[in-house]
């Protein structure tokens, strides 16, 4: 696999789609549609043996009859047809295929026999694939939505690896709310060919991925496995979520791709030995995967930083369960906000600005928090859409409250050069003009104050692996 | 308190502010345009020494001189005027107040002495109040927004008290994304007089509470809220989220509320003796609390109907892992679906529709399931604002595609009425008409497996209880 180059799969220059219909109640006209809606600048190819035009793209009967020879085939046939596709993709040169077709490995003992064929196929033909039972793939660098349902993923620095189609596509859309970028996507099917290990090792090398997600059932290689994940984590951090972990789980992930999902004490074995991060929650892997946006902190040591006291005492809590510590101020650091805060803030650590209505003192909190030698800042509150309207509420003007929200984006951005910083704003999904400001530089932006820093313990985590 | 009504404060036909403000900056103008823009059609008196009217509504200098006496007196003035505002009370004959300054018992020797003496004043003369040191009181009966900060919540069945302000609104504001609506909220602050239980009580014999949310810090009275929550629980489950549990969890929560927050070994032990629901996160205080709109299950079997394999592993996991068994389907179920599914279909439970474009099959799928005797379905896509999108997608109208998943709404609702009935939405926080009739029906709309299935099993933990 070392010699071999993925760019072919996540960065064509042309992509023939197999299957290819007019229908409108057919895969193949449905993904075709999102290549087309998805802005894909590259040559499209739909293969179909009784049409001309497609979506008014010229039609082709088959591979053998196209211009030139496909980067990338996505095969979307009957599955009675997906042999013979592949067998053209050979002839014709092409050297990677999505098999988005279902009915291999997954249905019982002939699909698994037509399934070893395709391998055997490809292997000799040259040819590398993903699938089958798959949902395609994403890719930004191509703006390549090769996908079957109607999702359109904000493009960034994370790359993710989904052996379910569905969750991996929830994954992306949920990421479009959460504030998560994808620089690479791929619903890895059955994973007959390429497997999770392939794909990991690819991302590796891309200087576009900063982070790895993982949806695993199962590993086909461990050894394999093991080997790729602990080269990548010496680079960048890999976030998995491990399913088919209780009796239920596996008797569904053996129907839903065909495989054994193995037991759960091994696969923990495997994750803490290769230094990959598991969530517990699917969501949680979108959250981790924006908190590795910040630098690992210098010390186990945060400061807290909260517009009401029930979010400092509930991040407090989640602190300590996680290990991380929440010391008292030093005197300096008590001295400047005595003079900043009325006389019944909380004097320590939750800082509580006790919902001063002066709100411009936040700044300077900001600034006197660069002072102490704590790794991290958690800023609770007063932040993005929500302050905006807390503002207006307290007599600024629309166009002042805005400016004061995004002047103090800019503050903690400043601050997360020196620290980890970590933010949770009021308002879910908050898509206001400070909030964005704060996702743009790297500053990840939370709803809760427990997943802020259960996130944050991530980062902890995959310190102690980077420095075992 | 047995004989005390706290309708005074909750169903208020007269409302006076003490501390009302001209100035856009206090505490006191807020709350008041808060009051006017919530709708509440009670009257209103702004009570100002130095003010004729304040928005339009005639002011008076004390509520010893409105023209009626008000049911409840809302105190937002300096702390140094607290105690001359409830003499005032006492002497015209108000029953209940909200005292929402701050700088009391949470604020050092003098506070605590300062707060000690209203509470003498007040059992003296006769006069209820909550706080000092709140945010408010909602109540939807009343339309009375007399809350701090900008917030609207949902009106509901929900009753919650929250000895966090920030974090209580908070949650009534995540109340309007997540579905969840509220009947009474109380910000119940440092708790001088009236405490949890005693809100606890009231909310056990209000009809139009269902479900009691509560986020504790601290219990002043351990024995009357273990009575309070008991003979609650018997008729109306309570979840609650306790915060302070740890080192610095509890040092926040005593410069927070000047509570101190014990042992969480003692609380959890409370918690289990009174069958209250303990919420780990504080986001699932609200997903537990649109669960238990649904009846509780007749057993602790699930049927998994799913859209998406990977959505089916994970929620057969999340059962298993919560004790929730997902067995195989009886044969003549499986046969049904024989006939209703492609060949290749999960074959088991979960049941994956494996993504058939054929949407109407969801129908039946739904009337089978009617015929197995599991407790409770779970039901995992093909719903809601997505659900249409993936309809028209597959070649519907918009208008077609509407009325089907409006449609299957209804289907939903129809099994809701023999089993429990849990369902996942795609798309978080869907406010799709499909969605939006669920919620009016009782089915909770969750937005991933893993909290759908984890608020289950709190319904189970709930049966547990009652059956014990």
């Amino acid at each position: 696999m070392t010699e071999y180059k993925l760019d072919h799969m996540f960065d064509p220059d042309i992509v023939a789609l197999a299957g290819a219909s007019k229908s409108p109640y057919k895969w193949g006209s449905t993904i075709l549609r999102h290549i087309v809606k998805g802005g894909y600048e590259g040559e499209i190819y739909p293969i179909n043996p009784e049409a001309d035009e497609i979506l008014d793209l010229n039609a082709y009967p088959s591979v053998l009859d196209t211009p030139e020879t496909p980067d990338l085939t996505l095969i979307a046939t009957p599955s009675q047809a997906v042999p013979s596709v592949l067998e053209d993709c050979i002839d014709r040169g092409v050297e990677t295929a999505v098999i988005i077709t279902a009915g291999f490995g997954e249905a019982g003992e002939e699909g698994r026999e037509t399934e070893k064929e395709l391998v055997e196929m490809a292997r000799e033909g040259g040819i590398r694939f993903a699938g089958p039972n798959c949902m395609g793939i994403f890719s930004s660098r191509a703006d390549l939505h090769a996908l079957m349902p109607p999702v359109r993923p904000l493009h960034g620095n994370v790359s993710f690896i989904s052996q379910s189609g569905n969750l991996g596509v929830q994954m992306l859309d949920r990421g479009v709310h959460v504030g998560l970028g994808f620089d690479m996507f791929v619903s890895s099917g059955n994973e007959a060919d390429l497997t999770c290990s392939d794909y990991l090792e690819y991302f590796r090398k891309k200087y576009s991925t900063d982070v790895n997600l993982a949806y695993i059932e199962s590993i086909k290689n461990g050894r394999k496995f093991l080997d790729t994940a602990k080269r990548t984590s010496d680079e960048k951090p890999i976030v998995v979520f491990k399913s088919g972990e209780t009796e239920a789980g596996k008797s569904a992930a053996q129907s839903h791709t065909g495989s054994m999902a193995g037991s759960k004490e091994v696969y923990d074995g495997i994750f803490r030995q290769t230094g990959a991060v598991k969530a517990g929650f699917t969501e949680n892997m979108l959250y981790f995967g924006l908190g590795f946006n910040q630098s690992i902190p210098e010390n186990d040591e945060v400061a807290i930083l909260t517009r009401g006291g029930g979010w400092g005492v509930v991040a407090a809590d989640a602190c300590n369960k996680r290990g991380i510590s929440v010391p008292h101020p030093p005197r300096e650091i008590i001295e400047e906000l005595d003079e900043l805060l009325p006389p019944y803030w909380s004097g320590g650590n939750p800082i509580d600005t006790v919902a001063v209505q002066n709100i411009y003192i936040q700044h300077d909190i900001i600034d006197a928090l660069k002072e102490w030698d704590v790794g991290g800042v958690i800023i609770l509150g007063g932040l993005g859409g929500h302050f905006i309207d807390v503002a207006m509420d307290n007599g600024l003007s629309e166009e002042d409250a805005r400016q004061y929200c995004l002047e103090h984006s800019e503050k903690i951005v400043e601050l997360s050069e020196e620290k980890t910083v970590f933010t949770v704003a009021f308002r879910p999904y908050d898509k206001s003009e400070p909030a964005e400001y704060l996702r743009e530089n790297g500053v990840p932006v939370y709803y809760d104050p427990q997943t802020a820093v259960l996130s944050y313990s991530k980062l902890l985590e995959y310190k102690d692996y980077l420095e075992s």
